[in-house]
């Protein structure tokens, strides 16, 4: 029988860990999980870091990503980006410290989200080479910063270990990184950095991204468009969806006094007038402040919210891709005989955080392989790897293919683009590569999915019936000359002209052009 | 043209946050998403916490799980273990804050790694209900601690909002906590607490866990044993996988003074002939200082190890459930005409941590459903979400089933059950529902399962080779009394005796004992 321990001697190993730590123990959690992802996670990072500081800027994105390799599954990675640069007091947080960043308490969307990613790459290079990031920033002022920053893993801040100031003559602004990593691989695979790039690419047609292989290839991924999108802009909450909870947080960080100020002025689509209804509904005086909201009353009004009746939230905040430049990327790319693409209205889901759907459906050409082939993004960032984890993956295996049309789901030629834009993706993990189940998110998927379907099953169905009436008419045309003959055996006319008048009925009643099935 | 913005600008919201705002925020990270998995997710963190604290203290573990429903959607959970109690000063800390625990630095095989779990528990009720948790500990001594614990979000620290004291006449020692939850459901499909309660009970024979669901429902899952398995011990590492960076962090903490004394005494597997071989191979002086190991050194003294032979690490410190144990579980649930079960012998993946892989298969009866089933545990802890993104289904996907026997993957009657038994099992997420993709656990598993996959062929083809032996054996049985009538015509010898001396000759040929062909 194992001795009994009793509780004071098993807690004295108890004690707390820094947000650096727990993650360095748990890399796998960031994406640092095979050599091949490690390094696609390390380029993940940097070019998701360099796009949101490029559309916060108002700049039209020009990076430039170099990897190199030093040795066995020794490689160099260098991301350079031209946006607005990186004051000097911000660089050691910016890439030393985990969970700090300008972007998780602003309703805004961007591709980051937790300020967490950079200062992971800065820690597995450190953790696989002893070596800290060399990085290069200038905000357009008098100097550049040259040094190289690393991570105290257990205080969880960033220092800075060597540092010189350059003249910028140039005027430059931007920021270059450049990290050293061990047991990593590059490869050209669906998993690589190489398809990481490309993915960005056709999601990101403002962005001109240069990219040189470690052999020295150089691949540029050029700008499909000069325009740069309109910026996200920060937007307020939505009254649906709220929790108690949410309100509560607000309301305390709000700087109106009054619940009045607060919702009409925190919140978008709550008039004055709709004010009034919330204290009527709720019986909660408006007056109230701030600071003294409590849980039972932040109940009711949330019970108000959701009775009565608002606008949709505005579309104006997001920045989804569009129908027509998804169209044109899988056009591009897979050539395929069917597209279909939509771009949902906004929607909320629980937290009121504001979401928006984008579906692409490409049937034939190039599309899918060995099945169904699934493309997924989440604020114009690709998503490669753990998709059978994803939310995404989920409601489109929940979709009954048979129904429209899709008989052999291993061989069917399919791809299905869907891309999810919001001011803050629902992540299953902090190395965000899968958005977690989300009823609400699920059904607009869900929803997109089955009008493309019907769209492709019309197509389908259109084709099939082509296919029939070609056969039927193939058939009839054969027995032209014979019939043709024998009537002009009958009625002593030209057998010729009677066999062309015979073929010409049969083919206006057989052929229908293929665009009038398709709007049928 | 949008407005270009500098740096400063965009830099002035730049703020850090804390770890608890974080998983605040991305509480699907922590297993919160959807209203079934939400619930199960607080009855999984109470019952790893109270099945690490029984197996800590050497006791045998009796829990106890209440679910009520309170309103619609809006559940209270009750978890009471039998455990040695939480001593007053560390209340605030395992209830209320975020990475903190005694789990997560020593290498001790344990449900719970994190620090996490409960505190998310407790948020996750606080977030949806605005309500603190009510805990009740004893360790035994005059005192019941009687109180409420919540989050200070904002701080990630913990705070007792109510308390009282109570004489404890009983001598109790244990903990309960009860906490109330909305925006959960209770059902009783795959995903539930009862199904979660279920798997545990099988991977933990030792345990009673009495549940009394919303209904009032009572259910014993009891004991399959009153032997307390051996508890698991800290183990030190294993020469082969450290890295750099890990040996530079343990010399950096280690109470030696030079590497020869930290070589021996903090790994395992290193005697003090190997640290003079490693002295030899790396060119390193075994007096350098443990404080004063420098990165080149460190890589010289890892590239030793792996040159050199080290005996495998010791199989004491895990504590599998047992191939034994894993058959009658299986044997008992799923009464399969075939059974195969192993604990593979320990391995270490990179970082020098120790894992094993145990391995069931069941055939027949009511194994599968719908195709392969997969039963998954990692450390005894039923993982039930995620199974798409998980590791363990990587493996067992890869393997090419036709090659054993199996044809029809939809149908076959197949359940594969893997546990998963580490110092550091590699989560992808938080939650702690899936594993990473590491090469060795991988292989692992792989070979487990193409052993298995032997042993089942074996079974099927004899069972095929039995069909065919047992049709021709009819056939040839159906022209018995026509053959033996006719030889009794031609021998005059007696008919009956004839048939019965034929039947017996093709009998004996024909039919083999299924056991022998089983040993083939």
């Amino acid at each position: 029988m194992p001795e009994v321990k009793n509780a004071d001697e098993l807690f004295k190993d108890f004690k707390a860990q820094s947000v650096s730590e727990f993650f360095k123990k748990n890399a796998a959690m960031l994406g640092y999980t095979g050599k091949i992802r490690s390094l696609t996670t390390i380029v993940h990072e940097g070019i998701t870091n360099a796009l949101d500081a490029c559309e916060e800027a108002g700049i039209l994105p020009d990076l430039y990503v170099k990897i190199d390799e030093l040795g066995q599954e020794h490689y160099k990675v260098t991301i350079e980006d031209n946006a607005s640069g990186i004051p000097l007091v911000y660089i050691p947080q910016v890439f030393g410290r985990m969970l700090a960043g300008s972007k998780a308490h602003r309703n805004v969307q961007s591709r980051g989200q937790q300020g967490i990613g950079v200062s992971g790459a800065v820690m597995f290079s450190q953790v696989t080479t002893g070596k800290s990031t060399k990085v290069l920033t200038s905000t357009g002022n008098k100097y550049i910063f040259k040094g190289r920053v690393q991570l105290n893993v257990k205080q969880n801040v960033g220092e800075i270990v060597e540092k010189e100031k350059i003249q910028n003559k140039w005027k430059w602004t931007g920021t270059i990184i450049s990290l050293e990593a061990k047991r990593v691989l590059y490869n050209k695979s669906r998993y690589s950095p190489f398809n990481y790039l490309r993915m960005t690419s056709i999601a990101n047609p403002h962005a001109r991204i240069t990219f040189i292989e470690p052999d020295g290839t150089r691949i540029v991924f050029d700008r499909g468009t000069d325009i740069m999108p309109k910026p996200p802009q920060p937007i307020k909450p939505h009254p649906y969806g709220i929790t108690p909870d949410d309100l509560i947080t607000m309301s305390e960080n709000s700087s109106k006094a009054n619940l009045s100020q607060f919702l009409e002025k925190d919140f978008v689509r709550i008039s004055s007038g709709k004010v009034a209804e919330i204290g009527r509904q709720s019986g909660i005086s408006m007056k109230t402040s701030t600071k003294r909201l409590s849980w039972g009353d932040a109940e009711k009004i949330v019970n108000a919210f959701n009775n009565i009746k608002f606008f949709a939230p505005p579309t104006g905040g997001l920045c989804p891709i569009g129908g027509d430049e998804i169209r044109k990327g899988l056009e591009t790319t897979l050539v395929p005989e069917f597209c279909y693409t939509i771009t949902r209205p906004p929607q909320t889901y629980h937290g009121g955080i504001l979401f928006i759907a984008e579906v692409g459906i490409a049937y034939g050409g190039n599309a899918g392989r060995q099945g169904i082939e699934i493309i997924r993004y989440a604020n114009r960032a690709p998503l490669i790897f753990d998709q059978g984890g994803c939310g995404i993956t989920e409601a489109i295996k929940s979709i009954d293919w048979k129904r429209y049309g899709i008989r052999d789901l291993e061989k069917v030629p399919l791809t299905i683009f869907i891309n999810i834009v919001s001011t803050h993706v629902p992540y299953t993990s902090a190395g965000k590569q899968a958005i977690a189940y989300k009823e609400e998110i699920y059904n607009e998927i869900r929803n997109a999915l089955m009008d493309g379907g019907r769209a492709l099953s019309r197509h389908l169905a259109g084709k099939r019936r082509l296919y029939e009436k070609k056969s039927k008419m193939n058939t009839l045309l054969k027995y032209v000359p014979e019939t043709a003959a024998a009537l002009a055996h009958l009625t002593t006319g030209d057998k010729a002209r009677i066999e062309e008048k015979l073929a010409s009925i049969i083919t206006e009643k057989y052929v229908v052009p293929e665009v009038e099935e398709e709007d049928e």
